[in-house]
């Protein structure tokens, strides 16, 4: 039989499809999505959950006339699939591919770029504004999900758009649970919502295509079932309404034709906001994803299987669990990460010292601050790129008071395929430049460990960044021990160069110093460890000897380590600086290898930027002066 | 008559004070905030608003063992002058004098330190949750004001409070208006709420004494009434009851003996979250406060009489008012702030076309972001110190799309008096790592219309940094012209060192190369103009034939303007370079004046420095080779 998909080369194409087509239509996006996600990685069951949201949402709405705003937008694979990028989608998250989340610059169906939670009311009221003073018509749609509801700045939006009262849709895609099951109150309140038990009844014949995929049954075992089938029967319509929108709603998120009545009652209703409830389940259609949602939140693609190191996010969890059996003052925040971070294991353990606050970073640091002023020492774990959100509560609640917050920076650098909204390449910058915060990075798994130790014990603010993936395998030394703050370590003497570098570009540059060896050329490598304090002492000494330099870290150039090392050297002349990072521009998506590649920031790139730069050096053979201390 | 006030050196004082004798304190309070704030500026008309709550919360919990904290915080001072500081109160904002906010290095009463809006909550969710882990027993009570409530991260830690159910009482400090009035779906559904009308009879016999204090009626005329007196009946206590709080109230603010009633309820409320809901009028019992509380929110002291010339935000005021005249595609959004940026003028004339969004400074940006995804240019003014609360809508939301947002960061550097909180002294470091986004500093008011003008027609992401206070009476070209972007400007040319200098850092170093031309040391002065991206042309050139390099600016040297511009010039050898800013720590309060002396930013701390840097240059006469460009 023909498939549906393939007719559908623009939102237009739908419009005259049956019903029972446009359910064909939702199985087929279904394959499609499991079989491509399965190979390229991504982030499946909110895609999943949001399958036939997304056909009656193009079908009541007129793209790119209209303009659909999807927050986070990692549930917008089926908006790809059906505005004209079927073609491409084998390509998704691969370099040079489409990306994984909605991109202007992909598509003019994708009215603006997300990656982050919570931004999409925002933007989308922004855009209802500019519409109402052109003296256009169009209609405005955010869809948001519980969990990024509870951002802030979700809130922030909801209120101003009440008191604009402009037109405006906010669709809210209630899968009773964000990343992590959702917390917070509201959630509660909202999962009393309920529909009429016959919206149920949809559900159970779904899904059963998917369920013959490759790799359909195999994760099956030992999930654990997180959601809960029953709701309550309370709506609490006040709540929005007294945010100023009208209530549509709860609507069974898996039923098209309901989704178009209430969207297209939505649509009509003028001239005000409008919040449109929709009850759906994440996963759904794909048994393993739908019983186990957190697992599939994101998931690998088959060709990233794991080498079998524990990745520096389960050191870190680990780790944590170590340290919390032998001091009860230690508690840890996370940002609706808490299986990302690893910080599930410790939460299983200690659930009254792990607080998973949802997607509000903000809050998470100015919570974590009022632990502190009475003698706890909380633990914040966030990604890079959502700790930007936090980066004022870091200044104002963290640092002025010099309170002893730990930031357990994951994904930090280069974290490949979410792309350039989720890569973590600008930490370095803009923690460095915070008086009172000590700014480090482990080179291995191990000293992640005696990091943590360290800024358990030193009674002040400390950062600690350490990327994503597999950790290097190295052996981790089980007694923690207390580094010394601002302390870096010389890894490597020789007499041509001096490369000092931190964290994960560690490793690269000590295997580019193997390279640079067998071309004559003799680096010092040094590991810095602190970006912040930097150890003045021992950078100018071994650079004043070999007064050439090379800095190395996988972060943005502006502001970052190097430019830190070069402004410490700033009064001794005659140095000849390299400084190797990320230039100034946004990362893209692809695999952290091919983009580590492409930024020169593997072995071969760093020896081959040193030669570039330092063509003396290049000598015909092998030096034997060197001396590798570790 | 002895005052009451004299015998209050700590809360436990007022235990014993009869009713009369408290409201005759409230009297005494006020009158020691009009006398003191009058000569040293301050937030007088937010802290005149809370002077029963305070006397209210001082009897009801037991300071410090129960922890009180005050979000922003510039509604403390009766609660500095019942808690031990009365001595030093004639001190506030003064160079070593107490702080204008609460500082936890300042008193035990100080639970949290705060400074910028909406921490609150989390922070005494925070200390609650840590008491309980602990097993201890103390009450923790935030209190907010309606303008705090807007910032998403009150929301965040709101449902987190209710979420978790642990005992935390919030108190709303509700005079129907933030420091702008009050924006937001949510302030109009709190003004519906209301009193029993006999609580306002209690508000007309207050505040005669303060009437006849110096300086009491001179601003009584051409003032605009902005609160209204009327409040509907509604009570939405579901709003709070769905994110999990007990609502009590409203409840009087001026009416002592009402507040402690309300207030014991809330203490006695076990064993979850309350919600105290308070009316108060903000600059309560002194008229003209009172008649205008947004003049009144933050007053200069008598000393800092103005020079007659224009401040930076009445330049750009009237320089925006200008561009919207000619440019119907312009709009501008403040967060909260609408006056102090001198957006008011503009928002008089084009209401449609300004937003002001309350304290969400996240909101304020993506909302701008949605609206330049149309075809606007939105110009976003926000306060250096408050753009921090939307670091990652920077990145996120306009840069990454490269949306052309223009960022007017007014109070950048030194502010002055509001201290370690309110500072700008971070922008250069935390922008400069954004790729797309330029990054830009006039040097006098010209320039500024000149920048504003320039960032319009570059169809990028911009941003511009400028000072708080006057400008510095320069004649303004009324022709506004386009600046090429990442170009800057020789002001004088010499032979002995350059000076690269960036906004309000120029004016300061040509004063320098005054001092330096007496003592025979011949400076380049360049204006670099931009921060980013660097004129690396014009600097390579300069910097190659001095050889001897002073970078100045107002902002940390982390990662700033001087760090760009050492890493510029890595790859020249035999420069030797000064770096004149900020160094790594918070800065104090105090005028701006004295923090910049102290910081050497002034023209002769700069000299000095440059002296000390390079004692080779010092010669004993005059140079006359000098050229003066400008």
């Amino acid at each position: 039989m023909a498939k549906i998909l393939d007719r559908i080369n623009s939102p237009a194409d739908l419009k005259g499809l049956t019903q029972p087509e446009l359910d064909q239509l939702a199985e087929e996006i279904r394959y499609e999505m499991v079989n491509t996600v399965t190979k390229t990685g991504g982030h499946l069951a909110s895609s999943l959950g949001a399958v036939e949201l997304s056909i009656a949402l193009h079908r009541v709405f007129d793209s790119p006339d209209d303009k659909i705003v999807w927050d986070v937008g990692h549930q917008s694979y089926a908006h790809k699939l059906l505005t004209g990028r079927r073609d491409r989608f084998d390509t998704l998250r691969q370099l040079g591919g489409i990306s994984g989340f909605p991109d202007r610059a992909e598509s003019p169906h994708d009215a603006f770029s997300t990656g982050h939670a919570s931004t999409s009311i925002s933007a989308a009221l922004g855009i209802a504004v500019a519409r109402d003073l052109t003296g256009d018509n169009f209609q405005v749609v955010a869809v948001i999900g519980d969990g990024s509801l509870t951002g802030g700045m979700a809130f922030e939006a909801l209120n101003h758009g009440g008191h604009l009262g402009t037109r405006i849709i906010v669709v809210l895609n209630d899968n009773a649970m964000a990343i992590s099951p959702s917390v917070g109150a509201l959630s509660q309140s909202l999962s009393k919502m309920t529909l009429d038990p016959r919206y149920y009844q949809a559900k159970e014949g779904a899904g059963q295509l998917v369920k013959m995929l490759p790799g359909g049954k195999t994760v099956w075992s030992g999930m654990k079932r997180l959601k809960t089938g029953v709701k309550g029967v309370i709506l609490p319509t006040t709540l929005w309404e007294s945010l100023g929108f009208k209530y549509i709603g709860p609507v069974e998120g898996h039923n098209i034709a309901g989704l178009e009545e209430a969207l297209t009652k939505a649509r009509n209703y003028l001239p005000g906001p409008v919040f449109v409830h929709v009850i759906t389940t994440k996963g759904k259609g794909y048994e393993p994803a739908e019983e186990d949602s957190i697992k599939f939140h994101g998931i690998s693609g088959k060709n990233s299987a794991s080498n079998g190191i524990p990745s520096y996010s389960e050191v870190f969890g680990k780790t944590m669990l170590r340290l919390f059996q032998e001091n009860d003052r230690l508690v840890a925040i996370s940002a609706a990460m808490t299986e990302g971070t690893g910080l599930s294991l410790v939460a299983q353990k200690y659930p009254k010292r792990v607080f998973d606050v949802g997607i509000c970073e903000q809050h998470a640091v100015t919570f974590a601050a009022g632990l502190a002023t009475q003698g706890f020492i909380p633990i914040v774990a966030i990604y890079s790129t959502f700790l930007q959100r936090a980066f004022d509560q870091i200044i104002h609640d963290v640092c002025i008071q010099n309170l002893p917050v730990i930031f357990a920076i994951d994904r930090a650098g280069i974290v490949g395929e979410d792309g350039k909204t989720h890569q973590g390449t600008l930490d370095l910058s803009y923690l460095s430049c915070i008086p009172n915060l000590v700014l480090a990075a482990p080179r291995d798994e191990s000293e992640l460990g005696h990091l943590l130790y360290t800024a358990i014990k030193c009674g002040c603010p400390m950062a600690i960044r350490y990327p994503r993936g597999s950790a290097l395998g190295v052996s981790v030394e089980k007694k923690l021990k207390e580094l010394p703050i601002g302390k870096g370590e010389v890894l490597k003497t020789g007499e041509d160069l001096t490369i000092i570098a931190i964290g994960s570009a560690v490793a690269s540059a000590m295997d580019a110093a193997w390279i640079l060896n067998k071309k004559g050329v003799d680096c010092v490598i040094v590991d810095a460890r602190f970006a912040k304090p930097l150890d003045s002492e021992l950078i100018l000494e071994t650079v004043s000897k070999t007064k050439r330099l090379v800095t190395v870290e996988e972060n943005v150039l502006a502001g970052g380590f190097g430019s830190a090392v070069l402004s410490l050297l700033s009064s001794i002349g005659g140095i000849r600086a390299l400084r190797i990072g990320i230039p100034d521009e946004f990362v893209e998506h692809g695999t952290q290898e091919l983009l580590r590649a492409g930024y020169s920031l593997n072995a071969e790139g760093i020896a081959q930027r040193i030669l570039s730069f330092f063509p003396e050096l290049a000598r015909s053979s092998p030096t034997s002066k060197t001396k590798w201390l570790i």
